[in-house]
């Protein structure tokens, strides 16, 4: 669907602790969690003395050649991808920020918002830091360097415990990488293994926001950083400290309804596992009467199996997605109605010709697709159309790293659930309860959720909406 | 799956004749057909003068630009998309081929391969014409230019009686757009009408390899360009001739087993119902005792959905896709077994542990990847692979505009199945028989076809493998 | 100057018999025939076999990187530069023309401009020869495979019998270079030769429009192709005979004028002692009383220290070309009087002020950058400003290879001399005689010239203004 | 001559106060200054509130496309352009530097190179200050925000107060532009202004390395910015003061004998005018028995115009510059010598055969190219050669902007000048005498000269040859 009507993750992080070709691994973790951003990227490696730099704009495909990496060569590294905000200074504001000060040169890359980054850049910019970028993350580098602490872990540990907000993040220094998560544990970040790959005791250790990281290059999943803790690798292994007590653990669920990918163990659970669970709770709490279950691919697929094997009503791919779609240009062709949804979507009139169909997505943004998928269903033949959505409706913005629209346009914010229904013109209209997603998503079992979006109760102080709406920052 | 392991089809086209945006039409029309050829794409428009043309190596995304596109505006246009040899030469290569000639300034676009194209273009070499590509499709315009015919139509006809092979070909001239197909019927053509687009009735009338192309432009189907048939569209309308006696129909199964879209009709016939029997079908011929039925993703997923309900076996996507892989340049990791495979397809462990797993596919070439994914899903934690192909196995090269590598390369053709099977390393292997696969794609009902590659028997005289072979110059 | 107000030469040719680095070569003798032709250039090589070919829009050092040469290596190879005409076309039109003919694969290098190619190739199209440019150099190549002569060199003969007009040209068989001048002789070509470069008796043989070209390659000047010759290098070395009778010889006087390199000997004489004699005999011709000689560089310099020395008025660069000016794009600048001439000149105010300056230039053309250039030097605070052109006013547009400006806009053909100087704002102004001119360039002695451009009197039939002026495919 | 064996510039800067079209004036003006630095260049924009920035790597012409100007669309603009130092780094080491501080956003363009930078970028990081670059400039931004002044102006003269060395610079902020130079003065700055073009009195305020840039926007050049002096230009006009006590000048002689376009005024005298005088100087000091003076192009032209003219030997334009050189990659032909410099230069035979040749070049470097050069003229058929420099030998670096080769490259701190004859292979060789030198560059009458290089005499403290040398980071 249109890009500008789904929810869109803020970022991933990778780092590779001594492998002979970090820059290569790290390229291919980004490879791994280019969902989690497609608009800019970056990589930072060591090879135990400089820190080199190579970040662009667009995919990590298109920004790294081989002729870039090979001058990126090093066994330290650490990654980024990201989306960037409009304008001319979206490069500048691409990660890793690499910066030079007193504790050394460092670059640090960052999955998650901070809510208090205003006032501390405020309070910086009075004793005389400089910043170069817009983006929150700048603001932990000047804390590092203004941190009375000489060594740069404590240093880290003093800058983390100042900041408030979601942060899953990586640093690297010429000899060390570091690896930190806020104390709620808003955003993911795992730690793996690569037996023989080439570190002190013969390991390569890995972090990643996603353990399909891991796969790719070849690394075993550990565990989880553990929220608060703060771990290092480094030449006489890795160590570990826990920077803040705990605090309620505040997961994000929509990790599990939509940014992670199906393969990603997140938060200790199989996100494949929760989507289908997703389905058959979505198919227990909001049943319908049908011919077949079809997902609005590809984000429904999985909760569209787990409705039809809960329901017993078949599964049909009767919307075919065009993978090519890419980076089109095309403006809409006043002939063709519905023209943007078509150019992704085409329904399967041979299997939708008279049919009964449940219509699964993940989510209703402005409602504006949904209401183009919904009538393309019917133009095809359909005759009844009932929309099932794997999650409950979405009401409040995100201010942990997801890019949320303001209020003003998200439906669910503004109408009821007959008046989308009557907007989207389905024949019927069903969310799944808040109760629903987090049993389907585990909650208590391995973490508790923060799920801010669907109920407005927020897990920190300074959630200002006036104060913090403007800033757009996230990453 | 990487694509040196998968037949190639080898080019789709597009033609509309009046409309005042033709050009984006034949655009969006390419766009739908990118999955037929994704090397080379190039568009030849008419503003009822000049012929105006560009064509370009890449993505039809990236090949028209906005820019390029107003620079071709004209309300009659055809497109092709395909795939190119390798070489200096790929561009000229490209089609469509404009040239201008006593019968006037055409350019024509051609999906399919003649098997008598060198004889013909030594005899006109002898002659004094000259050729400027290595492309059989020259031979025709040649031919037309050739002709003794004064008009264009009748010369066109005159070409087309003395080539011989498959070929679905469009045409432009200033005001008309020509469209025609071999007497045996190899690639599919079919013919669309939008009503009041602005040609000679109110309609546009266009041509497509296949009906997803009508679809995204808001065309209505209306039915395939006959065997032997030669169209014409022009300011009196549509008219029809036959160039040639009718022949037996062969129509390329592949494009129902694997190269059209499951959203389109062709041959009269839904490509998702053909595939989804394919693996009904091979359901009842190979059963398999296990605990889920995996696609390898996405050309085997609506086979799998098909064995999946025949076989009441449960349906997972126990593989996912990396839909990002896209031009990524990266070498092999010697340190990851498997690399290749890994950056396409992912297992996901949580599904696939412990289990029994039936793996559909649509081929296997040359072995290779499958071992790989084999190797992958065990890896995985799977207990037993069972793999099953939804078509036979491939055994000889086609001639009649399909990319196969040669007999050499195709494992089929030199090893028996119990081989095949233990070299990939499943637990049971089985392919769909030639019945079976007839039977599921409706032989005899709306066409019959050429199963040449499953079988080694042609439906043409000239398949000369010594000769043929080694020009590789098809579209 | 602004590009739109200088004749325009049209193209560079070179070929390269028997080298190991033939391409390298061809690249660097078009490097060094730059000026001859910047908007496309084009490079075939053979290596014995096939023939590659590679060219491309934009200057010589743009199109072929470093990549690029590699792919073309070979040991014989031709090269072209030239000016292409606007239009989507321009690509198609560049050279060299590459065909597959019952000659075998040949490609074709031209500068000129044949008078009668319109006639011929309606002709051939009537028999069913097929065209894929609008440059008339096709027709030689169409010519040559019609030729009932059976052996290339022959039908080459054949072909050039039948055209009429200019014509310097190269061609590449996969084992041979031809070489051709027309029987007047109107463009200038040059063989040389490369001791022990690798040759057939050890010596490389080399063609190109100048000298220049030889000395960047180390090779040594021969002698000129000769008028109505066609030679060939091949496996048993250099053989020459005359394809036409001897005509009287038309070399074209602007060659030696503007078009070639100071540093070039151009039919047999060095072009910098043409150019210092036609400001000397400019001096005597029409003398000023002035305190300074300024040149419009670069273009004037030459004649401008001619006239110095001749008239006793000391030299003075007065006037600062900036050579990065390259393709900048930048619009009129409202606020900036004569801005267009600022991009490229800068008068130099210490030396002009109060000063009586003679101003020296090759041409006028429209007379728009003159105005303006003698603005500015009067803006500069000269006292007195006198022009003086080192060649007659042109009257005529050329048929033989030069861009000219049709008649209604050039300024000579249109007004009088007085009316001229008025235009231009000069207190006077005095053109060179076309005796002055001929007697400078040393007519007589090794060639005569066409003067047709200053005389109207053309030396070919077929110049009929009305048929020929709008056919722009140059070369 | 290739680059390498050439001093180079290290910077032009820009800057416009108050006109609607600042962007453009701000290009244009870089575009007068390319000679300065060809490897990078960058614009900074104001509207009145946010500053604007775009830079990138290449010609002005290449980073700016009308596209990006518009985007930078301002009132208020500084550019600057520069060579970079090699490595990943120099994008981010290209200027102007912009950064947000607590004087508010601000940036800065700086052409010169500080003495002390290091020592104090030590002491800032230790205070917990963050850089971004390698870049001396920083150090001066910093300063800046660390100042207790709360004023930006009085900020600034804080700064500048602490840093030694070679600095003109100018800086933006949101609505005023400040242009400063060192007090010793060693680059050359210039105010200008252009009449009714949009400023607090109607007038544009302009500041430029060179006047050059001035006559291009239609500027009049008004006076040196003053050493030591601090300009604003802002809403009430411009205003001056003095940051620091006048110190005796020392002005960079190499500007008048190399750097500075001969069009420009440069520390208030006409460069042109120094050029020609060295050339008499020259030949006053350095007379020749010769048939004729042939510069080496372009930079030995003015000197040998004016040693021609001293002399009473005619001037020759015995060697031909090839301007298209450009980016050519070429590598080294084996098979011709001295084919780097024959790639630019090209002996004219008709001249020199024969002849004894006085030639005039403005400095030797490492003496590899001008032995290539003698040699090349002697291979045209030179008699003899005598080579003239126009300026003493360059024994000692220089730390105040320009980028020099070390002293062991440098081949007139290590070989006598009988060595040098020798070495280049000339009959004779003269150099200019530093007090011919000073006197043909008028030194004691606008301003007092820098000749440290020809000396090794530095008019400041901190050169310290071992600390500074390695760092290169010159601007």
């Amino acid at each position: 669907m249109p890009k500008a009507d789904k929810f869109r993750e803020a970022c991933g992080v990778v780092a590779i602790y001594a492998h002979p070709e970090a820059e290569k691994l790290a390229y291919l973790g980004l490879h791994a969690l280019q969902h989690r951003g497609q608009e800019s990227a970056g990589i930072v490696t060591s090879d135990g003395d400089a820190l080199r730099l190579h970040k662009g704009m667009g995919l990590v495909a298109e920004i790294f050649s081989e002729e870039v990496l090979s001058k990126l060569h090093g066994n330290l590294a650490i990654g980024h991808t990201r989306y960037s905000t409009a304008g001319d200074s979206a490069l500048l504001n691409a990660q890793p920020i690499r910066v030079q000060s007193n504790k050394g040169t460092i670059a640090l890359a960052h999955n998650g918002n901070l809510v208090n980054a205003s006032v501390i850049r405020s309070h910086l910019e009075s004793q005389g830091s400089i910043f170069q970028t817009n983006s929150d993350t700048e603001v932990i580098v000047h804390l590092i360097a203004r941190s009375k602490e000489q060594a740069l872990l404590d240093a880290m540990a003093d800058a983390l415990r100042q900041v408030e907000g979601a942060f899953s993040l990586v640093m690297i220094s010429p000899d060390r990488i570091y690896a930190a998560r806020d104390p709620r544990g808003f955003r993911p970040l795992a730690l793996g293994r690569i037996p023989g790959g080439g570190g002190p005791n013969g390991d390569t250790i890995v972090f990643a926001s996603e353990t399909c990281a891991f796969d790719l290059i070849g690394a075993t999943f550990e565990r989880d950083v553990k929220p608060g803790e703060l771990m290092v690798a480094g030449p006489s292994g890795i160590t570990s400290r826990f920077f803040a007590p705990p605090q309620p653990q505040s997961s994000c669920i929509f990790e599990h309804v939509y940014f992670s990918r199906p393969d990603s163990l997140v938060f200790g659970r199989a996100v494949e596992e929760s989507r289908a669970e997703l389905g058959r709770e979505l198919a227990r709490e909001a049943p319908a009467e049908a011919d077949m279950v079809v997902p609005v691919p590809d984000s429904g697929v999985s909760a569209a199996m787990g409705y039809a094997a809960e329901s017993g009503i078949p599964f049909r791919f009767g919307l075919i997605r065009n993978h090519y779609v890419g980076r089109t240009f095309i403006e809409p062709l006043q002939s063709v109605r519905d023209f943007g949804v078509k150019l992704k979507l085409n329904p399967v009139r041979s299997l939708l010709e008279g049919k009964r169909v449940v219509l699964i997505d993940d989510s209703i943004v402005r409602g504006t697709t949904s209401r183009k998928i919904v009538r393309m269903v019917r133009g095809a033949g359909a005759r009844e159309v009932h929309m099932r959505i794997s999650c409950p409706p979405t009401i409040s913005p995100c201010f942990y790293g997801v890019d949320t629209p303001s209020m003003r346009e998200l439906i669910a914010a503004n109408k009821s659930i007959e008046e989308i229904r009557e907007f989207i013109g389905a024949d019927s209209l069903a969310y799944l309860s808040v109760e629903g997603l987090k049993k389907a998503c585990g909650d208590g079992q391995k973490t508790t959720y923060c799920s801010a979006c669907y109920t407005g109760c927020y897990p920190t102080d300074w959630v200002d909406v006036e104060e913090i709406q403007p800033a757009r920052g996230r990453r």
